[in-house]
């Protein structure tokens, strides 16, 4: 068995997404392969580490889904040229420095069901890692010239930022609206889903509508994501998962199933999510009566069915603003099968 | 007596350089108004915390160095648009997030005097308003659309990345030869000069020759800039530095005095360095005894011997490619004064 074969399953996604995701990796495989070569020839540098510690990330496995919209946006446009490849390396290399400074912020155990950057490096490289491989972003997109795209990345980057500090406010707070969760959600997860799919078509010079509708659909997938995500951390066993089981409790997170399961909950409910949350108070047992107390509650169900909601109205925004075609399946099934878990 | 007027100096400069860089921010007091003005308004954000977490730095008084290059070089070189201020204000915003990120590498106590933002704010805020700012800064930079400056700045951003890596590696290593500490200077601190300079002449549109002297004029300045700035953390007291003496010692830091003290020393003195700097075994005591060990070596005059001989390169690198004028003069001075600290 080799190394990569022995890697867990990629994180947080389900089966049926894994199919769909699948599929979307074989409709571009040219330019995937051609994505990872540029990924791994521009994470190079003089300084040793920086590529050591880039490739622990990187060797961990991750789906690239987010250069894959990238890719397979472009070809649903239509585009026939080279440019969508180092754009989608710039997305995965953006994604790369959010993951390493998120472990960084969450003290993350483990990423992928590997040790996580900081488990392994300390906190002081993935910090300057991270903050050169968004700088090489900018460098590839530079090379490619075009200051649309450099419009499109750097407001992600910024929103991004801006919603990781907005979770970080939230945090521990019981009384967060689902709409303010929501708008965490869109900054921290779905405004780089969006970015990379609006690339696809700014690059293939497709009209402003079908770029704002290819960002519409990133953006409702990007929170269907998350949402799924969610859920899943409080209901997949850790080695499906391939990332610590109950992260998001551990660390206090406000996440949609939360705010669900203590508004429904009873008085014992109530009082334990505000002392595991809101105090940060846990013992022993704990992650255990939380997932118990999620399956009485309609929280995980609540929660799975806002995320098809956004995943409809990805598909929908999709199918409007472009003919059918092998790809557009492709990204439709996709949405669709991110927020449908298997049985 | 206001806040403002209790505030310490600003850190790590000699009082020659602040009377040049002073007569500096008189030459373009207008241009630097409109860039502080323009700081303020685009570090704004929805979520409160970033302005609040950003304001901390920027009220601690920097002197906003690398801006006043920025506008100084522009002016130099015959501008005489609005340009330069946005760019300016780029330039400090890069600048910002390296210290945010810094601080939380470093884990230090103090900035500019006061307790420094992961000491307010703890580890995470910091780490991602420093990404919020580097993203906000390629933004204003897309705003401008220039792809030259675009590409100046993010090899800069990608450099000073580099070269923080390339300082953590060599932490704690006297075997770190001076070549490969001055690389590290050339990242973490010559890069951002370099390119500050080197807009101003891109903005004016003047011919790459004149680009590359403010480049140089910009690296050289840096490198003396970094090395007088490590002296000082051996010499100077924490009143006038306004910042934690003995942090670069604290840390085990590589700089050029502890390289150049633990060569000159004799075995206890290199006992001494091995203990602290290698081992990081230290003790109540040892900064005390390790200004004295500097003080009995040339260590701090070769340094400054060492600044004075880069900041002399810059001047040269200044005056062969520009006529004189009342700016050069200005700029040629701050190099001479950064590496000559008042008696």
């Amino acid at each position: 068995m080799t190394a990569l074969a022995s890697l867990p399953p990629p994180p947080a996604t389900t089966p049926g997404a894994e199919d769909a995701l699948a599929a979307l990796a074989t409709a571009v495989r040219i330019d995937l392969e051609a994505c990872n070569h540029t990924i791994l020839e521009r994470m190079q540098s003089p300084v040793a580490l920086i590529p050591r510690l880039a490739a622990h990330l990187i060797a961990a496995g991750g789906k690239r889904l987010r250069p894959l919209l990238t890719l397979g946006a472009a070809r649903m446009c239509g585009y026939q040229g080279p440019r969508h490849i180092r754009l989608a390396a710039c997305v995965e290399f953006i994604h790369t420095a959010t993951l390493l400074h998120d472990d960084v912020v969450d003290e993350s155990r483990l990423r992928r069901g590997m040790d996580s950057a900081n488990t392994v490096f300390g906190n002081q490289a993935p910090v300057l890692v991270g903050d050169f491989l968004f700088a090489r972003a900018f460098q590839l997109m530079v090379e490619d010239g075009s200051l649309r795209v450099l419009e499109i990345l750097s407001h992600a980057a910024a929103t991004i930022a801006e919603g990781e500090v907005l979770q970080l406010v939230t945090q521990n707070d019981l009384a967060t609206s689902d709409d303010r969760y929501l708008d965490v959600v869109r900054g921290k997860t779905a405004a780089l889903f969006a970015a990379a799919c609006e690339v696809g078509a700014v690059v293939a010079a497709r009209p402003e509508a079908e770029a704002a509708a290819l960002a519409a659909y990133g953006t409702d997938l990007g929170i269907a994501f998350q949402l799924v995500d969610d859920a899943l951390d409080y209901t997949a066993d850790q080695a499906t998962l391939g990332k610590t089981i109950g992260d998001d409790f551990r660390e206090g997170k406000i996440t949609l199933p939360v705010l669900a399961a203590f508004r429904s909950g009873d008085a014992a409910a109530q009082t334990f999510w505000r002392r595991t949350i809101e105090d940060g108070a846990q013992e022993e047992g704990d992650l255990a009566q939380a997932i118990q107390l999620m399956a009485r509650t309609d929280a995980i169900a609540t929660t799975l069915e806002r995320a098809a909601g956004f995943a409809a109205r990805a598909r929908i925004a999709l199918e409007a603003a472009f003919p059918p075609s092998a790809l557009r399946t492709t990204l439709a099934a996709i949405a669709d099968t991110t927020a449908r878990p298997a049985p």
